[in-house]
């Protein structure tokens, strides 16, 4: 079945807040089934949603609105849609009452008790976090109208607990999708590997742009949860075997989760020495619940005497080499993971910009990894974006897959990532 | 004018991505002086797409794409649009060189080359943080057309830096406008604050919240734009009076940018120990160019070993007040201050869960900033969000806004920030 999504509210179209709630929305209704073929915002304006609800339903068996069910004079949904459908308003006592018991002893105006004003025979959504309760109804013509209030805390759990119960009974089938989660090629690179997986009608397969990563989403419909989800699997396989080693995970959250799960499950420990990404690999790390049974201590040593008198880097290595070179990148992972008593100690340092330094290039960037069997040293020279958020964030994820290559056994550890140009180098091991 | 959204693409109508861009270039429009009177979505699907556009210019004068001009196959908005204004497509030299440049060395296939395809006589908008470039052209019918990409990272600087001024020769007037920045009362408390004055047509004021803080933006439409400069100012001051000093800045970047730059300013140096943050503190003063002036150390010390091996906490008082307290956080701001040899050192401790730690709730956070003077100390018991992340962040903020309150000799320095419900707790000083 066809479906479209009808957004209500003037503060959307002039931006003034970020439509999540259409996305909520379509999640559910892809995963029941129900193919969205358009989704738009109007404003507070009854005439627009009027002519929009009839253009929907032209082309669309199901309408959900959002918002637009308040308590304030704009709020215009009901009476639109209940017209459209030649239904009168009722005043639901379950739905006053709730008002009533929401407001409990508080100043509640009659505006309020307008919220329980509902198309006659619906059936009602209640507000577990508001007071607008939502509602579903049929046209004479056989179209499903579903209208839910805007606030996103209120609808979130309205769609879940209500409105996919009320759905199921049209559902066509189910969705299932996986992601597979790729560091270290990039969205067009990956895409030119998988063209021609990516061509099929179900199950799909689609890249996406992540940060400094991507993922390709695989997607199935079929009549059940199971078939579905086994109908994703073989395509599923042929984009991981095309894509090697740089997928690091299915469904997971991030690269830093997957390393700290990894040295968690291995009773593991992995220490930080910080100069450009000043804490941002400790604070990747440390955002997975969990972090403190495999992460005791970072240190950010933005400076050469705190590297020297935190890490034990030898003044004459920083004086000769300068910070930002594979040896002084060693020397700071070696220093970190001797000073922690951890087992892995994983360093950074380099030019995360705006302005060069030591006579080095912005994006020049060395990373080590520590290990009982020896120190590995990735360099970075990103030919693409330069910004220092991004170089940052870059060398993190870098730093990330080296300890990720190096746990799971996998080549080419100190392998740069897919914005460098140069070999990487390896300084012992 | 009137004008209209159209974003593209099937992940949108999915769900699987929030759409963020419809409403950064509604604000930016809105601000123009454009009257949007419809916001829509179509997958990637160039029979819908063209549909769509010919509905919108039925009713507006401007149609703003997002989406769909990257390289792979389903990227489709330029052909589309091109063909719906009659223009063909040409490779524009300059944004093949670009994507050239980009890619310098690394595999670059042809589809990345598609990307410098564009409608002829366009004006074409560079893209400073990617691939695809954006355009605008005007129909025979003398409708205008923007195209835009779809990553907001891309699409925002190409927005403020190419769109706007492409688009203000359309514009009615000039816009001006500022940002008040905000921390330590929550949107809704300073919209309460300020419901007189977000009554007005021209200047406007308006409220936006943003991660763990908030701003209020002040805009004014005028002739010029110094007419416009001007008619902000009364507006402006108005605002920053009511809300006082959890103004931190005018225009300014965050709350790091105004602490990095006014130690700068004044030649001091902080250093930082981090338990619960795990390195966020460091990572964001360090994300400020010219960071490595004012700070030179963090330590990021997760369990109470490393606190006393590196900053020197009595183990005796992490045994007698546990590693959450106001003590050990104290004791850790002044550790890291005579370590580093800064003049602050700024500390945090907290659980950020989602487990308690040592029996002590979630979202309890102590911080102290230690200086030459005394050592001040704040603590955070949120009564609201719980998340880990939220927490991690808001707890750096509060120190952050600890260092700021001192640095500006602003009262009430160890004031817990807006979702505190207990008074803060003052060690020394």
């Amino acid at each position: 079945m066809k479906a479209e999504i009808i957004s209500v509210g003037t503060e959307l179209l002039l931006g003034q807040v970020i439509n999540s709630d259409t996305a909520y929305v379509a999640r559910a209704l892809a995963e029941l089934g129900f193919d969205i073929r358009f989704t738009c915002t109007v404003g507070d304006n009854p005439r627009r949603l009027k002519e929009t609800l009839e253009t929907a339903f032209l082309h669309s068996d199901l309408v959900v609105t959002t918002g637009g069910l308040g308590p304030t004079d704009d709020d215009l949904t009901k009476e639109t849609c209940a017209a459209a459908a030649g239904r009168k308003l009722y005043c639901d006592e379950e739905s006053r009452r709730r008002i009533e018991q929401y407001f409990h002893g508080r100043e509640c105006g009659p505006s309020q008790y307008n919220q329980a004003m509902l198309p006659e025979g619906c059936t009602v959504f209640p507000n577990d976090h508001g007071t607008a309760p939502g509602c579903g109804f049929t046209t004479p013509e056989g179209k499903i109208i579903v209208m839910l209030p805007g606030p996103p805390k209120e609808l979130l759990p309205m769609l879940h607990q209500y409105v996919v119960p009320y759905l199921s009974q049209w559902a066509g089938g189910t969705i299932a999708s996986t992601n597979i989660r790729v560091f270290g090629i990039g969205e067009g690179s990956a895409a030119e590997r998988i063209r021609d997986l990516m061509a099929g009608a179900n199950p799909t397969a689609a890249t996406y742009a992540l940060d400094d990563e991507m993922y390709v989403r695989v997607t199935a419909k079929a009549e059940t949860e199971e078939a579905a989800k086994a109908a994703i699997e073989p395509l599923k396989e042929a984009v991981c075997a095309r894509l090697g080693d740089a997928v690091y995970g299915i469904d997971v959250g991030s690269l830093e989760e997957v390393v700290v799960h990894e040295l968690s499950r291995r009773k593991k420990t992995v220490a930080t020495a910080e100069s450009c990404t000043g804490g941002l690999l400790a604070a990747r790390l440390t955002d997975i619940p969990g972090a403190s049974d495999v992460f005791h201590m970072g240190a950010v040593t933005y400076v050469n005497e705190v590297k020297s008198m935190l890490l034990g880097v030898p003044e004459a290595l920083l004086a000769e080499k300068g910070a930002v070179s594979a040896e002084v990148a060693r020397a700071m992972a070696e220093g970190v993971r001797r000073k922690a008593g951890a087992d892995f100690g994983l360093s950074v340092t380099g030019v995360a910009g705006p302005e060069p330094s030591e006579g080095k290039p912005v994006g020049l960037i060395y990373l080590a990894l520590a290990a009982q069997d020896g120190t590995f040293v990735r360099q970075m020279r990103p030919s693409g974006r330069k910004e220092r958020s991004y170089l940052r964030h870059l060398a993190a994820s870098n730093a990330l897959d080296m300890l990720r290559r190096y746990l799971f056994g996998l080549p080419d550890i100190e392998r740069a990532a897919f914005l460098n140009d140069k070999p990487a180098h390896r300084a012992h091991g």
